[in-house]
């Protein structure tokens, strides 16, 4: 039944036919159904001339575009080919309407896929828009595992901008070290911090310094990480959609000589504006327009460059070719620099300048509640972590949702999640003691069809004079942008500080140094969601929290979904 | 009943009294219960001076040693606190008769150990000796998840030689590589092979050659690394119980300037011999006496060398420390180096000269059947195997003693595994073709209680005049060492091969170059058992074979054990 209702949305007439047409015929006439079958495995790579391990999809990291058109059913069969090692995969920004069960998180949704095993995912792309996936267990995103997804709009339905052709770009920063060093050292007494990436990457290729380094171990002549390239015929118009999936840069990006025309983010209409470099925050999805429109005679660099950390990571560098020039020459110029790294107005402006298309507006609902939440780096018991209104939230061994179907109230903290601060008394701009500061797995209950306002405030980290960007992503809604802000927010008057002019829908939004960003979403997905800091060690540490709302209505997860924890109980030997 | 029963193991009259007795009375009268709680997790260690990570158990790589005396139970809760790695631990050398669910084997007896979830092993170590444990999960042995298990005779009892203390001796092999880059070279096209390891570790303490790097990565100076040291008084006589936990290297083992007189081997007692050097192979034990006759006005080296193997890895180090000089002050004369690593007819000549104690002597059963396994390396679809008949060994995604409990045929390959090669024509001593080579699940199904007797045969591998020594390990029994023997074993005259002098019980025993190895066990123990080469890298490239016996008679693993492949659907939503 679910499925049935699945494989029709966003074609109501046809359900309407249901009883009437075979499911086939339905199905050929309104609606693809895409099945893919992937393999999961280490592989030795050299995405940035220096060998190590990444995790490959079929072969391939990045891993394969998902393309698909609105209203297409998707259906993963994800075979866990690694040795050692579970895996769960998120469909980034794809709502999982009716689908909880494929949100593909850790600890939320599902067990990790166990080595051998196959999960099959499947869910429907409702909405037009460009998407990602990625691993969604412990720090397994940092290892390679993740690419697009585009989804088109259905035909005969046209976007309120036109292009020739498209690219996909999947920007992303590389470690050498693994997963399993960053999160040890993560974790530990002391604090071992994980770095600068050594490389970004663009599409998979990035170019580390192999100087003193051994060819069998860094080969800057090696085809596997040459750079990427972007072919297009001059006087044509590109769409780009660009996606960043770095474990912890905030980035810019940019093409050199050409202006870039923001006409989407997150799967929703930007009323368009130019701009020169686009930042882009991990998480994000944006779509900008690309007119070659510059001297056909050579090509030109694109580049990506950390921002927001004093990072001494080197610029990633791709193509722009112009045809018929040979794609791989590069030009003869500096490749831009993009802009400083401490330049945070430049960054806040942009955030402000992203609002709803012109005819493409929705009207929030005026909001039932306001949850309040400080982000704050703590210690609790000698270990760091990252805190929500002090509390640094801890994963439970059994999937909440199946929790919450079984009503197994001993898998989680029932103490509801705190939903303010001491606002009044809390200094974001010095250090704080945040000696209260405990780790929980509670969350928090919503009321179903509520919409709720969020406010995530910044603050001070433990280090002095620092306050770093935040990148907030959650899982099965889109939510309104209401404001940014620098300072505290102020509680006692919300609306003043909203800036709620046409305010676009996003899944992914900063929450810059110092400031707070302010949101709103309606509670109107049932089930169990994350909500949280997209870089992968804030993640780790505790820098999350859950919201649930109507997860009664939702039916038990699959067997598939099952296998750690509590879930074992379930089984009839 | 089942846990009634071990309980009491060992001491029958007590069974008897069970209607009478309170359990709590007759365990303190009887046997203790020790249970163990472990947490496992990866953590940056310094076992050679250089730094990396290695798993640690409560904190210490090796793992705690556990002791007990014949007829204790052990139970150990195993945490699981890697992020993303399952686990699972075998109980080496400890028959499991009754408890074939704490086997410990991936594939075999239980599903993997999720990240999160606790595995409750319990077990009765039912026979005084020296064992071990370890990882049986993928390559994570070579991580350092290993440890001793030293079992005492009961109070009362008297075993065949006396000493005055005894020092436990784990040794190892290790890598910088993680288990994660050598699963994914092995298994890879083009074949990368792991190389020899960088250091030998003497109860986890070696030392790399720390010139050219830096003091973050490889600190000579750095205490962790500090040779370990075994104290003495004059004059005084102490047991060494040795375990070879190696990944790779089969090892000599020597103390300067004193013999060693053999008395024990994998839990058997062996009539004593004295010698220079003890050869000892990954998975098997040893108990050597030792005295301290020498002048007690220095110290002496222990030394640990790679044989069978042309390695460049330098030898471990220890210190025999005479009471009262320093422990650490290092003797100023030269570690003796060990015999030549080509020395291959020392080693034949120690396994000759292993038999069993006067007094402690099984006669064998006669032999039901003859099982011939001819060790091969093999191309399977371009990767390169290891294949026992022809056959390399894929483990199935659900477990098989779960697999065969439900009856689920479709498990694994129901085909019989293959009990002879053609041994007419086939020549051990040139590379073959081995065309015919494949993968399968397949398994020996042998009659309960049966006598079975097998025979390893050994040939050339895939490189021109080249035979390597294999360690194989039986799980769930002891079995007796029939014979060695150089050359094809002739299949026409099975006993006057058989050496069959007094022969000893061990659990695994070594396949030399070129050479073959006669066993015999009694198959009287319910379940499924893996027999298989102890190289990490030959297990991972499937050098092993299953066999079953009464499993019908063993009840359902419990619902810890289960969680993948099949085992799912066991569960109830």
């Amino acid at each position: 039944m679910a499925g049935e209702i699945l494989f029709f949305k966003g074609t109501k007439s046809c359900v309407i036919f249901l009883a009437f047409c075979l499911v086939a015929t339905c199905l050929l006439a309104e609606a693809e159904v895409h099945n893919l079958t992937w393999e999961v495995s280490y592989q030795y790579k050299s995405l940035d001339c220096y060998k190590k391990l990444a995790i490959a999809i079929n072969g391939e990291t990045p891993g394969p575009t998902i393309n698909a058109t609105e209203g297409d059913t998707i259906i993963v069969n994800v075979k866990n080919n690694l040795l050692m090692e579970n895996l769960a995969i998120h469909w980034h920004g794809i709502r999982q309407i009716g689908t909880p069960w494929s949100d593909g998180t850790d600890g939320v949704s599902q067990c990790g896929t166990m080595p051998g095993d196959t999960f099959v995912y499947q869910f429907v792309v409702d909405k037009a828009g460009t998407y990602m996936y990625h691993s969604h267990y412990g720090m397994q995103r940092e290892s390679g595992l993740y690419g697009l997804i585009e989804v088109s709009v259905p035909s005969g339905t046209k976007e309120p901008f036109t292009y020739d052709g498209e690219h996909g770009v999947v920007l992303s920063d590389w470690y050498h070290s693994s997963s399993y060093e960053q999160a040890t050292g993560l974790t530990s007494i002391p604090y071992v911090w994980i770095g600068e990436p050594q490389s970004l990457l663009i599409n998979g290729r990035g170019k580390y310094d192999c100087a003193n380094l051994s060819a069998s171990v860094c080969n800057a002549a090696n085809p596997e990480c040459a750079p990427s390239s972007f072919t297009v015929v001059p006087g044509e118009t590109y769409r780009f959609r660009i996606a960043s999936l770095t474990s912890l840069s905030a980035l810019s990006f940019q093409i050199e000589g050409h202006n870039m025309t923001v006409v989407e983010a997150d799967g929703n209409y930007v009323e368009p504006f130019a701009t020169e470099n686009l930042y882009i925050y991990a998480g994000e999805t944006y779509s900008v327009l690309v007119t070659a429109n510059q001297s056909s005679s050579r090509n030109y660099w694109i580049t990506t460059n950390v921002v927001s950390r004093n990072a001494s990571t080197p610029i990633g560098q791709a193509i722009l070719n112009y045809y018929p020039n040979q794609n791989l020459i590069p030009p003869n110029t500096t490749p831009p620099p993009g802009p400083l790294w401490n330049d945070v107005d430049a960054r806040k402006n942009q955030s402000l300048a992203i609002e709803a298309r012109q005819g493409y507006i929705q009207i929030p609902p005026h909001p039932d509640k306001v949850i309040v939440l400080l982000n704050t780096q703590n210690k609790v018991d000698g270990y760091t972590k990252w805190a929500i209104n002090n509390v640094s939230h801890t994963l439970p061994e059994t999937p909440y949702l199946i929790a919450l179907k079984k009503n197994w109230l001993d898998v989680f903290d029932q103490t509801p999640a705190p939903e303010s601060y001491d606002y009044e008394n809390y200094d974001i701009y010095s250090v704080q003691n945040n000696t209260n500061a405990t780790t929980s797995s509670s969350i928090y209950r919503l009321e179903f069809n509520s919409t709720v306002d969020v406010i995530l405030q910044n603050a001070n980290t433990m280090t002095a004079n620092n306050s770093e960007t935040h990148p907030w992503h959650l899982h099965g809604h889109d939510f309104w942008v209401l404001g940014f802000g620098d300072g505290k927010y102020d509680m006692k008057n919300n609306d003043a500080n909203y800036k709620f002019k046409n305010p676009i829908m996003k899944n992914t939004v900063p929450l810059h140094p110092y400031g707070w960003t302010a949101l709103r979403f309606q509670a109107n997905n049932p089930g169990i969601w994350l909500f949280h800091c997209h870089i992968e060690a804030h993640f780790l540490l505790g820098m999350l929290v859950l919201f649930e709302s109507g997860s009664s209505m939702v039916s038990v997860p699959p067997q598939a979904n099952m296998g750690c924890g509590k879930t074992k109980s379930l089984m009839q030997p």
